[in-house]
């Protein structure tokens, strides 16, 4: 086989065989096919698609290339959750002791921040000695031991998208429905699964700008899924304006924690629940989704929901003390105020421009190599539907660099305040089928 | 700028600015924007077109990385003929000092073959002694000395075009309307021409399968030319067939001085002199086409265009003594006649199967790196419409390895004999605008 051949064929919009996949993938593991000659394949799936068969082969491809995690006895119990990122999106971190609290076992295989939306492991990493580079052994050993753990990406599971998410995010090929499908549905499934609830953001900045793309992307998602033999939910949820009341690393870990106490903002609440919800049914731990809301009432009321995170905030090398004492996790030098310029309703909170504007004092990076900076970030006080005086403290940024004047007003600047009055709108767009 | 982001626009069938495809090309140029970046682009670029000013500008982008030849007081006569390649197409080699001969000045930079069409400088290089790297300093001295030159593309001319090329010919990104005329129309202008006449292949095998892609591509290739002041005429050729009576090297040298001493096949007289009277109408060497032919005739009869080839020859270092003398150029060590098997008229004799059979005796090149065998090579002694007795001969096979038998089976099961008579075609289907 010809790797051109393969190219043009794809460019033609033709279909690829299962060997011409499994040629393609593993010659260019082999480094037998270069990176330009993948990248001209990837702009031409991009562009030109592949039907269910040749995404179920790619992740194949991509399953294969790597280890596969087998926990045995699971009783379908093993459930991961996905989303496709968002800022102030620190759902993994409250949901994954609550689900392992309820009976589920969540082995959590997760990826830095990089652009404008933060990282489940930056904001993790933010927590003194806490460990997420962990070999696969030991991560199966925690799972078992604690029902959950969250370790970063692996060079032994899915080594063929570490490859080529790395080359799609440089030459404009991220927006894929079969590359996101074989990317994501790989390594979940690579890392033991039995289900999978997505949270699939919908709306400006995410790939899914409509429902009728984020359909499109859900189907394909859920029946490769099907394929596999792995239940797949997916739930739409508006990511328009940043989730919960903070936004950065360390602060977004005390929120976790005072969420696994009772205290949360509405908006992260519903988004939280709702997911764990569909965990909680197809782990068959329970059998509605009222039974469901009252046990996660009940893991956070009794206190256990946070034992849990505690030990395993322990079980990974971190000091399990911050869930009483938030100074451990440091503080950054400054604070500013964002003032309010006119009285009125808040109506929007532009989500995209507040991560953008945070990579500026350090809380996000704008390349792999950057150091992120745990302390920097954003508390916003006032949500969509606030009421505001004028001069009244919309939030307060947190930073240890020079740039706190310029990023305040920035992220001023990203609220829209009207004098009409603004209802609140719920996250959860449409529960998939 | 950054270059994902540009590869994202013209992904989503966006129009890039002049800024964006002077950065793109300039960085990549300097290393700055890697090649897998470029491929990205070259196949959204391939799938999602360009409109006129971006080929435009995409174009000087290719002209401004290198040299542009000047000649002074040149009066429109710099003319030169450019064809998208074919089997057996030897026509530069005899068109070139005709053309010179009625007046003309054709500064001639042209290609290695690769695949299963020839290329006109191993055609020459068969020739002993005859060089084709020639700097573009002694290049300008040749065309005014003899009023025409071949040399091999040199680095000097349209760099960006020689790595581009490169990549485009392993990323499945060469038939792209606005790329291949910025490929084309850059080094024809940087080459310092007044007009250019194109030979554009129609037909299974070439770019432009139907009339309707050639049309789109001859217009693109004329509005750039008048854009940059340059006449630029189309004509479209049926290349189904080998052209002319030979296919190899030193075979088609050969037939080039046969050509000149007046003894030609009647396909390859149509397109050279189809060729030829579009470059003296638009050179203002005459004003009709009979003017035209009559001057091409008289050039023929007289011995002073095979005069001017020898002058060539010996100007580029290579014995003329082979105009009067074909053994100079050596001979294969082994024949076999292609023996028809049945009677009937030749109906189709399948060019790009002959091109990719004489491959396997060295003829041609199947990577670019390729040693060619120049005295390996075909005469064709049938052409289509001719009637052929069974056990006739319908050609000779020249080579020098051991796949002789095999290639020419090859070569025998390339023709088709009907019993039907078979209406012999004009090769030169339509006149361009």
């Amino acid at each position: 086989m010809n790797p051109t051949e393969l190219i043009i064929k794809k460019r033609d919009g033709k279909k690829l065989s299962k060997e011409e996949i499994h040629f393609f993938l593993t010659e260019y593991l082999r480094d037998n096919i270069s990176e330009y000659q993948m990248s001209a394949m990837l702009m031409a799936i991009l562009l030109k698609g592949m039907d269910f068969d040749e995404t179920y082969w790619l992740t194949q491809e991509y399953i294969s290339s790597g280890e596969v995690i087998k926990f045995a006895n699971k009783n379908g119990r093993f459930i991961d959750k996905h989303s496709t990122g968002g800022v102030g999106d620190k759902v993994s971190i409250v949901l994954a002791p609550i689900a392992a609290e309820c009976g589920l076992f969540v082995p959590m295989i997760s990826g830095k921040g990089l652009g404008h939306t933060g990282g489940t492991l930056d904001k993790l990493e933010s927590i003194p000695g806490f460990q997420t580079q962990i070999p696969l052994k030991r991560f199966k050993e925690l799972v078992l031991q604690n029902r959950f753990a969250i370790i970063s990406q692996s060079k032994e599971i899915v080594p063929a998208d570490r490859r080529i998410y790395a080359l799609r995010d440089v030459t404009g090929t991220v927006e894929s429905i079969p590359l996101m499908t074989a990317s994501i549905m790989s390594k979940k499934i690579a890392s033991g699964i039995d289900g999978l609830v997505i949270d699939l953001k919908v709306g400006e900045g995410a790939f899914a700008k409509d429902l009728d793309t984020a359909k499109n992307l859900a189907e394909s998602f859920s029946k490769i899924g099907a394929k596999f033999g792995k239940k797949v939910i997916i739930l739409f949820t508006n990511m328009d304006s940043p989730l919960g009341s903070c936004v950065g690393n360390s602060v977004e870990i005390i929120e976790c924690i005072d969420f696994l106490k009772g205290n949360y903002k509405e908006d992260l609440k519903e988004v939280t629940f709702a997911l764990l919800t569909e965990m909680l049914l197809i782990g068959k731990i329970v059998k509605t989704k009222n039974q469901a809301e009252e046990m996660i009432m009940q893991t956070i009321k009794s206190g256990k929901a946070l034992q849990r995170f505690a030990k395993f905030i322990e079980l990974q090398g971190g000091n399990p003390g911050i869930v009483n004492d938030y100074s451990i996790l440091g503080k950054a030098k400054y604070v500013l105020p964002i003032i309010a310029e006119k009285e009125g309703y808040v109506k929007d909170i532009n989500s995209r421009e507040i991560g953008w504007a945070l990579i500026d004092v350090g809380a996000g990076r704008r390349k792999i190599s950057d150091k992120i900076d745990y302390t920097a970030g954003l508390k916003l006080y006032k949500k969509i539907g606030d009421f505001v005086q004028k001069n009244e403290v919309l939030g307060e940024l947190f930073y240890n660099n020079e740039e706190g004047e310029r990023v305040a007003d920035r992220i001023r600047n990203s609220y829209i305040i009207s004098l009409e009055p603004v209802q609140k709108e719920s996250r959860v767009l449409v529960w998939a089928p």
